[in-house]
């Protein structure tokens, strides 16, 4: 059980208490779902408390009743008057006191020093008001229990990955000569929400990233209400996301007729792609998977500068990835069953890109790609 | 200038050096635009040099060179492998050493401490790397140069508006019995990109709130795959953004015919709204505007627990507010013309909700509205 999985790596670490400010954790932790992260919002858990508590603005209290397994007494709120307050009321008070309450005033407690929702702010507020307590860096403690995914996880993440395959084909089949990019990238996200005939799909950890001839260079660009020429090229990053299970996939569309060269070029990309793939098994490292696509790559001169994949399941915005294990050259992290990554073997040069990538979990034998989109240029 | 008004506030409050961690100020700055924030990235003011300092990840370069209009030395980057590093790296070691390049050893540094990409971890990070240095709390600074808005920044708001009011339209149009509420979804979302025929649409600083039945007593809901019956009540929030800036309006959809109670609460909760709006006039405070509301919807016995409204203008996730004034009791902040409210004039009761919403800029004499949407309930 995920709660009892966390609750016994705190244990290890001599953490009494932990504070999580990270979105996904709460939803891990607690099946809450709410668009409410953007006011400040925590999960508690303490060892010598069974369930966790949840805390937030007042107002979203029914969404916690609605989305979470939790008792009433776990469900607990801050006024509005928190919210943005130009008097110095500070919603990390609230939670200190319910710190206090679980006898937490000189506790060991846990904080996610590095996540995107605990701001230096909280943290000092923190201090101030728990002066007696030790804080302790617990950052990616539950990310790393996420990276492990089990079979029900698995299977949302197939329904993603779907979702993710028809986002492609729809950006394929409206991408053409004469039609505005936000034509297309309109239809993209309309796929997104609809996701397939049986069931629909959840909102983006980040947005669907589309670059059009130049702007195809850069990794994270969105959309203009340029019309797209006869020839050009197209990158598209899409995300499936099914239940707050996110899976991404890249493509480069080509809108007229590619030149030998950069057929080549693509051809290369995609083996390399294909030979970092055949590298995952479990008992292998992130590090062993990323040397055997790199040699294949370095094979014909080229270079991938960023890293060739991260670990993906559960998320919010601003972004999907768990920021744990990383598939570069140095991550010792060994693979295991269960473990979902997007192998984003993109390439961006100076002068030309080519973006095919493949989201795929680890097998007991190898591994099973997320998406069944062909991994090759898509030419139209 | 935007960066005059900056570098003027920094002058009076003594910071020679200010580290802005937000994206939206680091577009509102340096005109940068690109989905890369969700890994550290920086714009770095100091007063001694005349361009600020754009610095991120090693692959965001090409963003930036087509988005802002900084010159080739002041756009800098930290390799990859500093991006979710387990071997201790950090992008903010990186960042300092720029500061220590600008003279900043020893100078007064200004961070957003409250803000959402400003972790405890960056903090912790600085202040090692420059123990020499004065650290203290920027936040916001730049956010309440920001609230008072250009008439350029008022036009691209009224394009916002019009792909707000497009939304509307467009889930009045989809949304009808026997409609799955993904359907639904995904038309905003589509409408959202495509904007209006002359322009498109932004992604979202958050995302498209939908709840249909016991789903709309909460703020913050998503669809689901369920279809929508023959009578129920939706609740809308929908964000219109055009280069970056947000506006938002709310609207409840009634399928079937509503009671006159529930007519009646209707009415109440737009007269309260309208009576908010005529109170609207510059030289007033914001807590004079939030009081005519209240005493208005107080005189029908109810009350809004949440604050009346918040300012909009460039935004990226999580959040287009503002984070500096607040329509409420007890803000005294001094409306000005330019300035930009949502006023979220939504109830959320524990039976029963009513949003109907109206975004506006203060104006020379009154106020204008950003959405032409009607102000009642939408009955279908």
């Amino acid at each position: 059980m995920r709660l009892a999985a966390v609750k016994e790596e705190m244990a290890s670490r001599g953490i009494d208490i932990l504070l999580l400010s990270e979105p996904p954790n709460h939803n891990y932790l607690t099946g809450y779902d709410g668009y409410s992260f953007y006011t400040p919002q925590m999960v508690i858990v303490s060892l010598k408390r069974e369930e966790p508590i949840w805390i937030a603005r007042a107002v979203e209290r029914p969404q916690a009743v609605m989305s979470t397994y939790l008792s009433d007494d776990s469900i607990r709120t801050y006024p509005d008057d928190y919210v943005n307050s130009l008097v110095g009321l500070s919603a990390y008070d609230v939670m200190a006191d319910v710190v206090k309450e679980l006898g937490g005033e000189k506790a060991t407690i846990g904080v996610e020093l590095g996540g995107y929702y605990y701001s230096a702010q909280a943290h000092a507020d923190f201090l101030k008001a728990l002066p007696q307590a030790k804080f302790v860096n617990a950052d990616l403690l539950v990310n790393w229990i996420r990276l492990v995914k089990s079979p029900a996880e698995v299977a949302v993440m197939r329904q993603s990955g779907r979702i993710a395959d028809a986002m492609i084909n729809r950006g394929f089949e409206t991408a053409a000569p004469g039609v505005r990019e936000c034509e297309v990238a309109a239809a993209l996200c309309h796929q997104q929400i609809l996701g397939t005939p049986e069931y629909s799909g959840a909102y983006d950890c980040a947005v669907v990233m589309f670059g059009a001839g130049e702007r195809a260079l850069a990794p994270h660009p969105t959309w203009t209400d340029d019309v797209l020429p006869d020839s050009t090229m197209i990158y598209l990053e899409v995300h499936g996301v099914r239940h707050r299970y996110q899976v991404n996939l890249a493509r480069t569309i080509v809108l007229g007729k590619p030149t030998p060269e950069y057929l080549k070029f693509a051809d290369i990309a995609v083996e390399a792609l294909n030979v970092g793939l055949d590298a995952v098994r479990p008992g292998r490292t992130c590090s062993e998977v990323h040397a055997a696509y790199a040699q294949s790559l370095g094979r014909h001169g080229y270079e991938k500068i960023s890293r060739l994949g991260y670990p993906q399941g559960v998320g919010y915005p601003p972004a999907s990835a768990e920021r744990t294990a990383s598939l570069r050259k140095g991550d010792n992290t060994v693979l295991k069953p269960g473990m979902c990554f997007h192998m984003m073997a993109a390439l961006w040069l100076e002068d030309k890109s080519c973006c095919i990538t493949q989201p795929f979990v680890v097998t007991e034998t190898g591994h099973e790609p997320l998406t069944s989109t062909p991994r090759e240029l898509l030419v139209k």
